[in-house]
């Protein structure tokens, strides 16, 4: 019979922000994988790292960070290969996603490679821009509000028609997209409405106003705007 | 000195998604608050019941479900002079939130009334949207696509625009509005991109394709809809 493939969302970088269910599987697991930038550390692993057993199987999918999708791509070719043999085998998988795996996560890339022939359960984590909207003590969306979650690389004049057009707003990877990101939300003039947060709860991380964030951000980083008057009153 | 007010996401409904974090402060708690239907239970309070110290005091909020907002606003008034009275004395209390505090939570409405002269540390939690991707199987966004998260009662007219120009859609509240959005859905072509969940993680889960919905849904219920040709691949 074969194994079950988890993908356990492992929230925003701070151990203690797993889940409880997340908790258990990893410290169950006989077998984990994960991706890792390639040649480098994983950061998943980073965050589960106090959870996994001594004698797990490891599979490490190393995925480059290119412009162009081939070479991830053939890099989560590899590693569901090496997933669909351990589970071909009877083995359950136990696989590391930062954050939630639905949400922008690595696990996507997995799901849709495994799960037309294997059994695969989703456990959800809490996002960053959960995280990073406590850290900044900023509420994001109360009652009837609308919440728009845009990616910074997102071409300037389309950026600009969806912030202008939404009521709250979360802005991920923002990376080296800051001076884009902070010129339109300035023309807006939404800059008093916005703040910064990098590497949420990790010990870097930056909570400030967007108007003092620095010029080049981590790709782990992310603007949150709300429009709203105390819309939570 | 006084108490830190702690406003602890306590994810969407299934105790095994609390974080650590969220466990270990509820487990430790003297005070905590919570709000409940007037004159009815509280979901809140059932989600952390399993971790609530037997001797803790317990501050309770009859809130009403009234669409005006008065008698809502006097019920957390009235909660926020109870548990400022317990800050002050210098207890901490651990006010629970279902879902993630910042995100539709009912804890908004205790930070407004009492983030400016106390302590307040906000845990982020699972949400309802990463619960009901994570149980329907559907990746939400991948890259550098949007998500728009929009309330069921907006008007008809906003909400078919709003749906219109995203990609991925997480529609909460359904409820009552279910025949208004289905119908905004199906007039634009998506029905089969669509899919239902309601209460999430709890015994009466109901998870299907939007066609096959009930036509009256409770509250707690959501539709997750994705425009992308298999966009995470």
């Amino acid at each position: 019979m074969a194994g079950k493939l988890w993908g356990v969302g492992l929230g925003p970088g701070d151990p203690d922000l797993l889940t409880l269910r997340a908790a258990r599987l990893i410290g169950g697991a006989d077998v984990v994988a994960y991706p890792a930038l390639a040649g480098g550390d994983s950061f998943a692993r980073s965050i589960a790292a106090d959870l996994i057993p001594a004698g797990a199987r490891e599979i490490v999918m190393d995925v480059p960070m290119t412009v162009e999708r081939g070479p991830a791509q053939a890099a989560y070719d590899t590693g569901a290969a090496e997933i669909a043999a351990a589970l071909e085998a009877g083995q359950d998988v136990v696989c590391l996603c930062e954050g939630d795996p639905f949400f922008y996560g690595s696990f996507m890339y997995l799901f849709a490679r495994l799960s037309d022939r294997f059994e695969v359960e989703v456990v959800p984590g809490v996002t960053s821009v959960s995280a990073c909207a406590a850290r900044a003590g900023m509420p994001l969306v109360a009652r009837n509000e609308r919440l728009t979650v845009l990616p910074g690389p997102l071409p300037e004049p389309e950026l600009r028609e969806r912030v202008a057009g939404a009521e709250a707003v979360a802005i991920m990877k923002v990376g080296r997209h800051m001076a884009k990101i902070r010129g339109v939300i300035d023309d807006l003039g939404l800059l008093d409405r916005s703040v910064y947060v990098q590497r949420v709860g990790l010990p870097d991380e930056v909570v400030c106003k967007l108007a003092q964030a620095p010029d080049t951000a981590p790709y782990f980083s992310m603007i949150l705007m709300n429009k709203g008057n105390d819309p939570w009153l």
